[in-house]
């Protein structure tokens, strides 16, 4: 108890004490996570095959299953101490206005002008793209976080950036769009004209705003068309998530530090690239048999992968153009309603994770809109921050563990991921302000109608 | 040479190296900064004239010419925590970029939801207001930073906050108002109907989008039309540049831990808060004749307060309800026309700095609105960071500081202040991506007719 008052209220990490190398969770899982699928021949997908799409060096970390440590290259530490290592707060001022025994700590990964963790795999990836000797990169973007970290890594490398927007988040989020043009990224309206399957759906549903499957497909047909560009992508896969343990090495350090050992690992979860990065490390201990945790995943109840999904092989894509992915998932068809936290609207969940929770290593809890804002409201005033909506959703469950705590009078120790800052999206928050926000569950016919659409292997 | 390699990206201070009590540089000043005078009589207003509208300590401090240091009181501190303290940051990235011999370091202020150094007030004069009883504040804002770190402060301390925020910012800046709300604040458009000052402004000018000279009217109406409210500013008091010394301490504090001593220091200017701040300590120790340093204040073309100005006693608001200031002024009826960045749009100038600028102690430039978005653009690229457009206006100088090093091969320290971030400013980064931006620079002719509405004393 006297080493505990000696915990400041931001702990930071000298820069000499970044990690040198990546955690690969998959290294310490006795039950793998499945391989992709080349879906018309329904064998694994081989690394010729991937780096088609993709940048060879980020093929074979993702295909890697045994290596636990991957070095982070030299020219990616020096972009990550621009913005790292990022703090660990101890919410003090949380826990004082709970009156909670719980302590409460959180990773805040939004200290960036991309506003979030998404940073973090984003210059990995336009740096093997770089050392590849390719010219540039293509992608989509739905929220715009990962479009505008994708964008600010390319201009430190020069190296030519394509997102195409979804259309409606192009012209509601103008801010978003000016912020990827500020760093020289060339951001399209999704669907466009640019390409053959945006004419196609352009000329099939005239007027359409656009979806996240659809700004794939176009990201994919731009990469692969033209000489010298490879596709990216911020979530989802085994990759990201290996470049987003950086987060979870951190949080780990600092605790360590201070002799300060968690009871409960919260994250909010929507492709899996937070949650994944923030447990990994911790995760590995608990699969080495070294020591136990609670993880928790936190899933919009409009989106309910982990909480209603089916474990089963899927499509990452609406479009149903990308490898399938042995993963939880409602459907590539599934098409999330009405929540404004637009980066956990995906209708599918990392493979690394979906393993873990069918073999029970982790829980998942899902929460309502306005329950999150009220949350983030709270938060923000008590703690100053402005949390994203994604990021919310873990605060959410942090506070439920923290009052619960308060009934039971248990000092448990909360680690929660805070995954980025809400300056982009006061469209919502205006709405929540207002009073005109509503919540949205899904009907178990219309998830079935999801299902329905997984393909039957 | 073998020192200066082990500089890190980042100097981040220990929380217990965070300074324990602000500088007061007009301690140190020979030739005092000239009183503050009642309008009417045009004898010094006195502490209890001043009570009427500014809350006990803070007019203590207002009038204190003689205390070099002033003690932040703990709970001040334990906000301050909260984001403080605020990285030093070695530009290694620019110096790179540039090729210059020269050793920039900028101070940066904006890692918190305000998005700026406004905060840094903000909670010290919310907490006075609470000590001292008060149920709550008042104040306007135009750009929007210092009303969010004022909503920040209140929520925090469970104080009332009731912004009068300039109608044309109102309608234009909506998601700064939603910040404001979250944060718990009234935000009323101005001109309202809710004073007799809006009423009458409303009935002279139907359909006026109001000024920063009418919301501060509103806002002094309001506050001393109720019992247990005062008026609060974020700028042009020497209240203001004590709270805000702590930029400057801290900036100090980290260059001392490493050896450094800068050679240029570099603030923009519009009322004087962040430039005040940022050099107060290394003024101080110029004016003991402890050690010379070059400071450069940089304003826009379009609103020259110091290179363009009268130094005079002159009203502090448009709407000449305010005591008098003898300070540099464009004349209380110049509007600053067209200029985004709106945070330095103001007719006159701190009166500390004001008498600094007047004994030759520092220099001051102009720079226009174009050049300092080029200047933004390319920082953002290269260092990151996405700068407010009142913050690019040290980086303008900077840059240009760093390219004459790079003439003259002279391995200068530059040390500039980045206020802040610029999220909520990109309607203007846009209009200057697709090329639509102007520079504009007033005429002699112009500013003759704002210098004959300053009061013949």
């Amino acid at each position: 108890m006297a080493e505990e008052k000696q915990i400041p209220y931001k702990i930071y990490l000298e820069e000499q004490e970044m990690p040198e190398a990546w955690y690969n969770v998959r290294a310490d899982m006795k039950n793998k996570p499945a391989p992709l699928l080349n879906p018309e021949t329904l064998e694994p997908m081989t690394a010729e095959e991937l780096g088609v799409v993709f940048c060879d060096e980020l093929v074979k970390q993702e295909l890697d299953n045994e290596n636990p440590y991957i070095k982070i290259p030299e020219e990616i530490r020096s972009f990550y101490k621009m913005y790292r290592p990022s703090p660990l707060v101890r919410a003090y001022c949380l826990e004082e206005k709970l009156q909670t025994p719980a302590k409460i700590y959180y990773k805040f990964e939004g200290n960036n002008t991309s506003g979030s963790h998404k940073l973090n795999s984003a210059i990995a990836q336009a740096y093997y793209a770089k050392n590849q000797g390719l010219k540039g990169v293509t992608t989509e973007t739905g929220a715009g976080q990962w479009g505008t970290a994708l964008s600010m890594a390319c201009a430190y490398l020069n190296l030519d950036c394509r997102v195409f927007m979804v259309k409606c988040s192009y012209e509601q989020k103008p801010f978003r769009r000016e912020v990827m043009r500020t760093y020289g990224a060339q951001v399209t309206p999704s669907p466009s004209e640019t390409t053959e399957v945006g004419r196609k759906i352009l000329k099939e549903h005239p007027g359409t705003s656009g979806s996240l499957g659809c700004a794939i497909s176009e990201a994919v047909e731009c990469a692969t068309g033209m000489e010298g560009y490879r596709y990216v992508l911020g979530s989802v896969l085994n990759q990201v998530l290996l470049h987003q343990s950086i987060i979870g090495l951190e949080t780990k350090a600092a605790l360590d530090k201070y002799g300060v050992v968690p009871d409960i690992i919260i994250g909010c979860a929507g492709g899996g690239s937070n949650l994944g990065g923030l447990i990994s490390p911790f995760m590995g201990e608990k699969l080495r048999g070294e020591r136990d945790y609670q993880f928790i995943a936190v899933e919009p109840a409009s989106c309910p992968t982990l909480t209603r999904g089916k474990f089963a092989y899927d499509f990452c894509d609406t479009g149903m153009v990308t490898p399938l992915a042995k993963m939880y998932t409602l459907g590539s068809g599934f098409i999330p309603s009405a929540s404004h936290a637009g980066g956990l609207r995906y209708h599918g969940m990392n493979p690394v994770l979906s393993q873990l929770y069918a073999d029970g290593l982790m829980e998942a809890r899902s929460v309502e809109q306005t329950s999150v804002f009220e949350a983030a409201q709270m938060f923000a005033r008590v703690e100053g921050i402005l949390p994203a909506p994604e990021s919310a959703h873990a605060i959410r469950a942090a506070l439920d563990e923290a009052m619960k705590c308060k009934e039971t009078g248990e000092e448990k120790t909360i680690v929660f991921g805070l995954t980025g800052t809400g300056y982009f999206d006061m469209f919502a928050y205006g709405r929540y302000n207002d009073g005109e926000m509503s919540d949205y569950i899904p009907t178990d016919a219309e998830l079935q109608a999801g299902f329905d659409g997984i393909p039957k292997i």
